[in-house]
């Protein structure tokens, strides 16, 4: 039986999360249920895309991905499972497998149709009624023919997140994540750098890139190689987001670092 | 084996989620160990309460609800397991069951020997030392008769909590839970709405009920049918609590809409 | 197969604790995978060696603890698996399993060759990349041999953690953590406690030793012999660290009741 993976903004407080797991366990008896995170901000889906993009491909073929953050629940946006490097998404069709398909293209989705989950079907609570039936129907080995019918892959919603770019030596992109520790998770990918590189972000030039946060003294700000595969910026023992005063989108440059750098 | 849910306000900061689980991975090897909320409020009983009726048959038949929210931790109370639509709870005696009893009546309940538990038994700490061993034996399917004497359910404690009653076309009702995001979740059963309602809480009017967040423009108040069985009152992307400056018992009133209205 | 148990600072918001898991049943499937606390302190290895000493035993022989609270990640610190009761610790070697130690001494200690673990190795994830692996490695039943050379147990980090003493009939002792609760367990251990006892903290006698919360009335101090073996102050409904003003380290006496006390 498949693992179904759990990632939401429902917190835990409520028992919302539970009414979900308990929809899983009496649909798919046996399916490992893990949680994943389930304190992503209200109503985050670029942050719970995020998410997703760093744990697709780490659990094993066949793994469902259950996400839901959904603020337009009960409205017009589709309910869909969609397939990718062989693990499944199961959600609403509001951009959550974005970054995913850029990096795994999509190559099969399905809309769910409601009537084959939770009775009476709520207007607002689609994660229990729509999305957990849909995900304990592929765990437990069902055809996903049976979900509903196809949609073509390209027509998913996606988020606008800016790509990055070369210009000349420049590399310019962007702020993607602002995680838990403060740390500027940005779209430039790791294996773009130069060997020696500094960047510039919100007017303040970092230098080097370090290979561990003891690279600098406390509280001093630095470069790493992310470990989701682009440029990180941090702040030791603190918060780089506060420190710079920057969020998501926030542009960032790396430029070659001179001789003299 | 039986799935073993755990509701606690024991935080995710601390090992005493772990300890409690470490007891029930030794008491009843396999049982699936299933995480609904740990952030309830401290001693929010009601809350816990709320969680509970919201997840109680979500989950198969034979499932063990572990509910620690305990503020008389070593006092009076009693020490209970309770059997209610063929699942069981086990937790303090302290009213937690009420609204899963007013749905589902409490059919059998025991008092917990002590003795079976942890050794050396606690004076603070009967979730891991006295509720996780009780929960573990009836994972394991061992007999609830050797758990302890039967207590009388109508003898069990129930939190004091108004029902929604009707007045003439009025329904008068209250707050019953304010979740994570500000969602109001009143007493008052989606099925008595007339076709057209209106209601008024704290000096507030707000007309119609709304199918999904998105009827209204962002920053506005809606009434939906809610999940739980029971109308709502949101503000989209919104905090309703805050809007209304609204807590926990606030009355509401509501009343078919004019053709006015 | 053995149960894997997880204790970070990577929170809930973020997929890091995803992750993990995803390598984990990778790796080892069918392992539990039980979640501890994911919301320690950011960077607070003390902390995490408090909850790792609590919940250490009780769990079965076999258990891995997985335990990633690693400031020092990519820097000169080793990755170490220790055995200490017959269960497993993995984690960056920074103190995280001093007071489990001093229960239960190590016995057996191996560095963890990160040629095994996820490719390519990240600078800043090694709970990923390098704890991960070894824990799957252990909970799949394999030999500890394959992890790494052995190290000596003696020369694994321990944090500065003060004994508890005895000074004629006065005990000294200190906080050892505070709790969610705002509760202070100290190092003063239960049964070095007489009969009649009261304690000195920030200037504040209390008096007495209480077996419940409610021995007291609301918003009071009191002393109870703590769950995890060591005397605890709190204040019933309240926060004892709050109230008096203490942080963990704070010295704490504690003396014979007399008579007129």
């Amino acid at each position: 039986m498949a693992a179904i993976t759990l990632t939401t903004d429902y917190g835990s407080a409520d028992g919302y999360v539970g009414e979900v797991k308990g929809v899983l366990a009496t649909r798919a008896p046996g399916a490992a249920l893990i949680d994943v995170a389930h304190e992503v901000a209200r109503g985050d889906v670029r942050g719970a895309a995020w998410n997703l993009r760093r744990i697709w491909t780490r659990f094993p073929v066949g793994t469902i991905h259950l996400a839901i953050v959904d603020p337009g629940v009960g409205g017009e946006r589709l309910a869909i499972v969609a397939r990718s490097a062989d693990r499944w998404f199961v959600g609403p069709d509001n951009g959550l497998i974005t970054l995913v398909d850029r990096a795994h293209p999509v190559r099969e989705a399905r809309r769910i149709r409601p009537e084959s989950g939770e009775r009476p079907l709520s207007d607002t609570f689609h994660g229990r009624d729509v999305f957990a039936p849909a995900a304990a129907h592929l765990a437990a080995g069902k055809s996903p023919d049976e979900i509903g019918p196809s949609v073509e892959p390209s027509r998913l919603e996606r988020l606008d997140i800016p790509e990055p770019e070369r210009d000349g030596p420049l590399l310019r992109g962007h702020v993607l994540h602002v995680d838990r520790f403060g740390n500027l998770i940005t779209t430039v990918p790791n294996d773009w750098l130069p060997v020696a590189a500094e960047a510039e972000i919100a007017g303040v030039r970092i230098p080097g890139v370090s290979a561990s946060y003891d690279a600098v003294e406390p509280g001093h700000l630095l470069l790493t190689r992310g470990s989701g595969g682009t440029l990180e910026i941090s702040v030791r023992d603190g918060r780089a987001s506060e420190r710079l005063g920057v969020h998501r989108d926030a542009e960032i440059v790396v430029r070659p670092a001179g001789p003299e750098s």
